[in-house]
This record gives C-alpha cells, structure tokens and sequence, in this order.
C-alpha cells in the first residue's frame, strides 16, 4: 500500500535513522563506539560502571562530588520490596533467568516509590533504582533457584562487586570486580540496538519506565540480540564435550546451514571495538583462572569465521568465555547484558519522552486484495 | 550521522513502510480498515470475535468445522495457572490493571505447556492460549482487587459472553454480548500501530510470544496509544461531575493548551472506521441503559473539536462511553482493548518469526562530536 504519502524502508528499517540522539554515536565503517562523544576504549580502560551511567544520563562525565552522590544514590537503592522475593520464590525453578527477570521487573512497578509521576527528575530516579534493582534480581533469583539464601547487599561495593557478592555471597577479587566493570562498560548502550528500540517504541505512547524496560528485555532475550552470547557458550560447549577440533566442528555447522552465534553485525563492516576489549579479557582471566582453552577455541573459531565468511567477532563471541571462566552460568550471560544495558535504555527512554513523537510507522499490505467479503458460513 | 548507508525518516516513523504484512489493510484518505481484505464495516455487522480472529490467524473465514474447532480450543484454553491467580492476589490491590497484566501475561511463560517450542504451530497454540488467558486475567483481577470470588469459566459461552460472565459473575444480557463481541472485532487489528510494532520488534530478535506480547502491552498502556479511552472518561466523568457546558469545558481546555484525547490520527484524514459503529454503539447502548448523557456529551465534543480543530474522533473516542455504560470500570477500558488485541498481536508476531529480519534502525547522533576525551576526575 505504498502510497504518495508513504515510503518504503529496507526490511528491518536497516540504515533508516528513525530518531535523534544525543546518548552514543557509532561509526560502523571505521568501528567507534562512543558514549557522550567518548570513546569506548578510553572508557573501558579508564572508567567505572557508576561513571559510563552517569555519562549516559547527564551527557557527560561527573565530577567527583556527582560521582559520589551517584554512588550513594545506587547504594541506597539496594532494596527491593519482599513482594519481589516473594514472586522470585513463587516461581518454578526451572524457568529462564530472563523470563523471570521480565516478569520481575514489570512487577517492580507495583512498589515504586515514584510510580505516579512521570517528569523527567522522577524519570532519572527510577533509572537509577532500576540499575540497582535489576543487579539485585538476577542474582537473587540465581541464588533462591540454587536453594540458597539471598545474600544482603554492600553499600560500600561498587556496583560490579556487589553484584558479584549478590552472586556468590562473598566478595569479588579485584580481578574480577575490574572484569565485570569493564563487561558493563562495553554493554552499556549501542544506540538504536533492538531492546533499545522496543523500549523506544513502547516510550513513545507515553507509557512508563517500567512498561519500557519491559520491553527492551524481552527483545534483549531473542537469540539474534543479546541471546547470542548464551548460544555461542552453548557451541564452545558442545566443542569441549566432544572432544572435537573446533575448526571442524564449525565447518560442519556451517555445511549444515546451521547459523553460528557472535559473528558479524547490522552496523559494523569492521572490527566491533567490544570484542576488541573482550578477546583480551577472554584470553587474560582464561591464563588467570587455568583454563586458557575457552580462548584457545575461541579464537581458533574466530580466525575461521574471518577466513570463510568475512564475518568479524561481535561483542557477544567473546563475552561468553570471558564470563564463563568467571564462573557465571550460561544462562546468566544475558541477564548479565540486561545488569548493564539498563544504563543505556533508560538514558534512551528518558531522551524519548523529554521530547516525544509516537513511533508508528506503516506496513505494506500483501494480503487478498481489497475488497473481499463476509459470506455466510455455510457458503464457504 | 546521517551518511551514505543511511536514510532520513520523517519523526516517529510517520510514513515509512517497515515491513510487509497480509494481515490488516488500511487507507487512510479512504477512510478503509480491513481485515484480510474484508472490510471492517461487514465485519461487525456479521461477524464474531472468534470468527475474526480465524481471520487474522489463518488469513481467512473459517468454514463451520474450523470455526468449531477454535471455539473449543478456546474454551479448552481457559484455565491458567494458580501461580498467576496467586501472583494476583499477591498484587497491591491499588495497582493499575494494565501493570498488573503486563506482569502477569510475563509469568504466563513460566507455566506454557509449549515453553520450549517455536515452531509455527506452537506459536498458534500459544496465540489461542494466550486470547483466553488474556480475558481471564483481566477479569480474575478486578474480582481479586473488589475482595470477590474468581469465577469459573463457561466453555459453552462465547468469547465475549465469558468475558463478561467472568468479570461480572453473572451470564450478560444478548444486547451486552454482543456489544462487546463488536467491539473486540473492531480492536482487533490495526496494523503497525505502536504495540504492535513493538510486538514486533521484540519478535525479531527471535525472542518469544510472551516476551513480545508484553512488549505489546507496555506499549498500549501509554495514552498516546491504548490509554486515551480512559483518558476520554475521565473527561466525560469531569464534566458531568463539574455540571459543565462540554463544549465550554473542552474550550477551556484548548485554551489551556491540554491535550484532548480520543481525536486524530496518525493514518486516517478522514472518519476512523471504528468510530462510526462505536458512535452508533454508544447512542444505542446509552439509550438502553437509561444513560444517553454520556452518547449526548461525546456527540457535543466531537462536533466541537471537528468545527474547531478539524480532527475526528478516532476508535478510543466512542469506546469510552460505550465501556461505561456497559458497566465496565474505567481502569479496565485499555486493559479490554488487549482482551481484543491480542488476537492481532499474536497474528504479527507470528507473520515476523515466520519470516524475520532483525528490526534495528540508525540514530542520527547529535551529541557532543566525537572524539571527547575522557579526563581524570580531579581535572574536570
């Protein structure tokens, strides 16, 4: 039904700028990601968490005293209502730490303290309890599944080792409280990423925070977004158990037209500067922790993948080893994706709604021509 | 960043073609919806829910032993799970009915007897599943939030008829039935509009139906979407209860620069489809009921904002009225529009899986030119 009033867009709105954006600017042939016009490897090697939040909300990067009262903010923020433990407890235990996530954080709404309001202060306070929060529920629900007690959170933490203490109840090496500071940063915010257009959409009818963010987790969970670090796990694996030569393993997939998780990318025609960082985590904490053939096959993958389909590494290839030699479950890694990009959706959603147009475009109509009609059914 | 791979769209999608679709026709200057090609104006002279969503799911009428079939399937469907009845009651009893299904429809997941599987056909289960569900979380509810019993479904009713029956205790009138049955006919698809699209995007990150179908929600309980019906009875309810003049109350309001919900749209330049029956609906229904204040009130506003601001009244104008005559609680109006929509929503979602691309468009960054630098802290 394309029409004089409308036009057609490449499948899947690819390279269709739908919005304006002040938040992350990439530059998919020359392979920069930067934050506030910062790029991410001067942040991934010089900032925090709680700093690359602060970016993505404000604009720019906070001076100490900003910081602080950051800190104490997401600090003090470390709570949930019971109610929340309660529908953790409540539900079945073999059920995908995403699924109940979703369903977690909608819940969260019942018990928000700013759930009324709509400004844009309010806006900025929900963003920063629902970083806190969704931290605390993966690890809570990860905990109450393993029949272990939930463990109570650390103000004085930042926010990767609290999260790991929520995780494992004890406190993190330094080592690896950096490592997963570092995975957060890169996570952090990729533009118009699909969870971050859905919740962009589901904004863009004046719905809430939590509606939004529901959204972007939903979408977060498909396997051609951040559930491909969960998939490419999955494949290392298979590789592993079967003793096999990777190499082969992933030719025979490929023979079978079978998709092979973490390679190439909607907007970069190079090198995504996240696994840029993350090949040399992967390979770093794999020496580190004694288990250096994560990598090894990893890498092993990459270079065949680079050679056979002039596919690059995506953020989610190397992800997997990096957070696996961590000691993280499989199926934590994209929840753990969603403990980050939470920065970046609601840095999104607010931008959305402080000056908001409803996203609605059109579909071409392909189906029986109109008009056809309503025939009595004993005539069909 | 607009470059040579990337295009321009006009703000918020206004215009642009994302996808193809079979399911929902719509022209706009024509003033046109249709359904598989059949206009909606036979539709709701002719047709049922049920019917209609055959329609929808199948892509055409249903001959008599299907139509059977999908009566009983959701008859058989009408049964969930005591976790969500418990997630239910466990609610805050203030909370929004839009939040509280949002919620629960993202816990339907943990309980789906084809979690597991997302093939084509378990995807048509789950959408039969999920239209029964829907409905019965809805009302099973408003009975929790009133300290009433949740009341058992009647698979020998309609749709509509146990809808009603569920929500009220009590079998309806044939004039109640059948005006709701019109009504969910008349929601049940509208193409790309905002929840659907968000369903969409969602799903095209091979994320699941529930995952998208919450999405979904999210989206319509915004007022610019889904939420302008109760927004229009809350209006209507002002002005009865302030004695006012509509038409002065209304005024009064443009001149205040306030928003008046229930007029416009982003497709139609002439007379929203939906809003003839639903215009006729409210007359009728008002008059049976003994309440034409409510029709007589509209009728003034319409005519004022169409002399005034050459907008028409659109589908959330005529519902309002018709919704509170019937009985229906303000707060349940959206929440009936997704008893309705989920039979679209899940119609889309399958037609995006059945043939997906990742839905992930570009932002035009307008945010500090890159490169920034990071700086210590101590230099800021």
């Amino acid at each position: 039904m394309s029409t004089a009033s409308t036009t057609q867009a490449p499948k899947g709105l690819e390279g269709v700028v739908a919005c304006t954006s002040k938040i992350c600017f990439i530059d998919g042939d020359r392979g920069v990601l930067a934050y506030g016009g910062i790029d991410i490897h001067e942040l991934a090697d010089n900032s925090t968490f709680e700093e690359t939040c602060y970016l993505l909300w404000f604009g720019r990067l906070p001076k100490a005293s900003e910081l602080k009262d950051l800190h104490q903010k997401l600090a003090a923020e470390r709570s949930i209502d019971p109610g929340i433990i309660n529908l953790l407890r409540n539900a079945p235990k073999n059920v995908a730490p995403m699924d109940v996530l979703r369903t977690a954080v909608s819940a969260l709404s019942f018990y928000d303290a700013d759930d009324k309001k709509d400004d844009h202060d309010a806006n900025v306070r929900k963003a920063i309890r629902l970083t806190s929060q969704i931290a605390m529920i993966v690890a809570a629900y990860d905990r109450i599944r393993k029949g272990k007690d939930v463990v109570k959170p650390d103000p004085t933490l930042s926010h990767a080792a609290n999260f790991l203490l929520l995780l494992n109840g004890e406190k993190p090496s330094q080592t690896a409280e950096r490592a997963l500071d570092i995975a957060l940063i890169l996570h952090a915010d990729h533009e118009l990423n699909a969870s971050t257009f859905a919740a962009r959409v589901t904004a863009a009818t004046l719905s809430d925070i939590h509606s939004s963010v529901t959204s972007a987790i939903g979408a977060l969970k498909g396997p051609l977004h951040g559930g491909a670090n969960e998939a490419v796990m999955h494949l290392l694996k298979e590789v592993d158990k079967n003793n096999a030569n990777p190499v082969e393993y992933v030719r025979n997939m490929l023979a079978q037209k079978k998709k092979i998780s973490g390679f190439g990318h909607r907007v970069y025609h190079t090198e995504d500067p996240r696994a840029t960082h993350l090949r040399v985590m992967s390979h770093d904490l794999g020496v580190a922790s004694g288990q250096p053939k994560w990598y090894e096959m990893s890498k092993k993958i990459e270079d065949f993948i680079k050679a056979e389909k002039k596919l690059n590494a995506n953020v989610d290839f190397y992800s997997a080893s990096t957070y696996h030699v961590l000691g993280i479950d499989i199926d934590l890694f994209t929840p753990i994706f969603a403990v980050s990009r939470i920065s970046g959706w609601t840095a999104h959603i607010i931008e959305q709604l402080d000056n908001n147009r409803l996203i609605r475009p059109r579909a071409d109509y392909l189906g029986p021509a109109y008009p056809q009609h309503w025939v009595p059914i004993e005539n069909r």
